[in-house]
């Protein structure tokens, strides 16, 4: 199962994009080039695309160096309007995503495992990657894309079309882990931080039966996280929470990616407890192995998750009626937005609506 | 099930001992007290004691302060020779073993869920803690212990005698992470370090049926290792063994309690591996939390193991004619042993022949 490949000689096709041009000035209106459609390609019209801090950390170059100009965004919804002539999984006018990764290399141990999200080849990112054509992967701020079918998911019609586009990071990302460890009835679940990804995390452990409980900085989002289904919620602030919590979470997911103190928030961890981590810090994390030691607890981490999981994320959320809070943007307000998302000043994710991208 | 407390009042026996008189001086003979055989209690006429590097720690005041004069020893194999009253489980004559435990408080979640190791109300340590009777414990270096016959474990006639001893400290701690991350056919398995704890790891993982390589500082003792079950048998001082080993384990026991290159280990895990220390550095160790979700690895700890994992162990052990490599010793020569583990010279345990302790 292979992909064709793309040749730089053949037909590409100009669309409308907003793209960084460097770490520091603002994303631009441009244009960017897509590859025609392969035999196994999609070509997808984009309707909505999210704000994912990751988009942000990437442009400006704090997880090393990029190639611009870089179109980002791999929270994509759309249709599909074109099909190569060997696609099955997938019909003009159907309602897709695609999430943070359109391809991987299908051969290597985690591939074959249904784990491609851990490539050992490295898979191909959305954006900023090396594609097997040799150019920069581009993302989702743009009118259409083109993606090999197997990494195209089926957006299900009950699912709000705008909502949709966070569940392909924000959504999987907190699933995976979630659904990895078992979180459902019995099982207690803590999920650090509220915002783009925690305020999913609390809403899918809330509907997989776990009893869930947010741990944020202050109780300034207290209602909406109980509004979202936390059934306690306390504030990281407070000394007193980490003495009231000893030694309560089956599972804690830590949403939040700046340098915390690891060991505080493991000692809130049961016997047999599992803290995991979505997201790196740059900086290393110190850990008190003993913490660890007493409770056999673990300290584990993910990231995003495997096409097949995204896939039924995507039929949990719909069977569940789950879909993230948004505030839909036009294009010329991104760079706004960015300042916002670093600001924590959004609730809970922005979804730029790809109608307002210019017309070429 | 609560044990009876002892109170001072009741009358002891005076045994013979060594014991430690400060952080720096040699442990010297001496005599302690036992309480008496209380309704529920086993008295032990102890035949062979294990040196444990925990006993080395303790008496020199590396994990904190201590109430010297102190008795150590945890690895305590004998033979029944008085039962209280409502004894059930042993009989006079039984050939039996003590571990790390004598106690724990039966009524925390964890103590009711069977891992009274992790009782969240502190288990009794066999020495140096503070017994319910308000007296230190005093550990195996003696000719005779009581102890309470719930976390009196039976040793199965099959094993040699004497070395059926570090079984209690050596085996379960190490039996205990590979029984409970499911070391066995399919599964490969490394262990860090070949020592004391090292080499039962070896032995027990073979057993188990895993693939079992061992990465040792360098091959000096490879070719035991070998003996002792492994298929592999890896140098960390050569930096070729992390690129070939690089994804590779599905669980990795660190019996090494000194600071380590964490994320280097951590690198050999493949797909949902799982690295257990099973000591604890008194140092923070930093992480990089990258290392963690790529692969979705898990960092975790264990502490020894429960009473019924331990009656396991011995058990398994028992069936699969596994016993440490020991080397017998006389009372006297305690301190030369003591310096000859901190050297790690010693293949693998010094177990102590109490019938050389000073007649009293």
């Amino acid at each position: 199962m292979v992909s064709p490949v793309q040749t730089a000689t053949r037909p590409t096709r100009t669309v409308s994009a907003y793209a960084a041009v460097s770490p520091t000035d603002p994303l631009v209106a441009t244009t960017i080039e897509r590859r025609s459609v392969g035999a196994k390609d999609v070509l997808i019209e984009i309707a909505y695309v999210g704000i994912c801090h990751s988009d942000i950390h990437t442009v400006r170059g704090d997880w090393g160096p990029v190639q611009y100009p870089l179109t980002v965004g791999h929270e994509i919804v759309g249709v599909v309007s074109e099909i190569g002539a060997d696609v099955t999984q997938h019909q003009v006018g159907d309602r897709v995503g695609v999430g943070c990764l359109v391809n991987s290399c299908r051969e290597c141990a985690n591939c074959r495992a249904g784990a491609e999200q851990y490539c050992l080849n490295g898979n191909t990112a959305t954006y900023g990657a090396v594609d097997r054509d040799g150019t920069i992967t581009q993302g989702g701020y743009s009118t259409h894309i083109v993606v090999v079918e197997d990494f195209v998911l089926s957006v299900p019609q009950s699912i709000p079309y705008e909502a949709a586009a966070p569940l392909l990071c924000a959504g999987i990302t907190t699933y995976s882990p979630l659904a990895h460890w078992n979180a459902g009835p019995g099982k207690k679940v803590a999920v650090i931080g509220m915002g783009g990804l925690g305020h999913m995390a609390v809403k899918i452990s809330h509907a997989m039966g776990a009893e869930t409980t947010v741990l944020s900085h202050s109780l300034s989002k207290q209602e909406d996280g109980l509004r979202f289904g936390a059934d306690y919620y306390y504030a990281t602030s407070d000394p007193a929470t980490f003495e009231t919590l000893a030694n309560t979470f089956d599972l804690i997911i830590n949403t939040v990616s700046a340098k915390i103190d690891v060991d505080a928030y493991l000692m809130l961890l049961g016997l047999d407890g599992t803290m995991v981590n979505i997201g790196a810090p740059t900086e290393v994390l110190p850990v008190q192995v003993y913490t660890l030691c007493s409770n056999r607890r673990s300290f584990a981490g993910t990231g995003i998750g495997s096409i097949r999981e995204t896939q039924d994320m995507l039929d949990f959320c719909a069977e569940h009626s789950i879909a993230p809070e948004i505030e839909l943007i036009a294009a010329d307000a991104i760079n706004d937005a960015y300042e916002r998302v670093l600001a924590s000043d959004v609730r809970y994710r922005f979804v730029i609506d790809t109608a307002t991208l210019p017309a070429i």
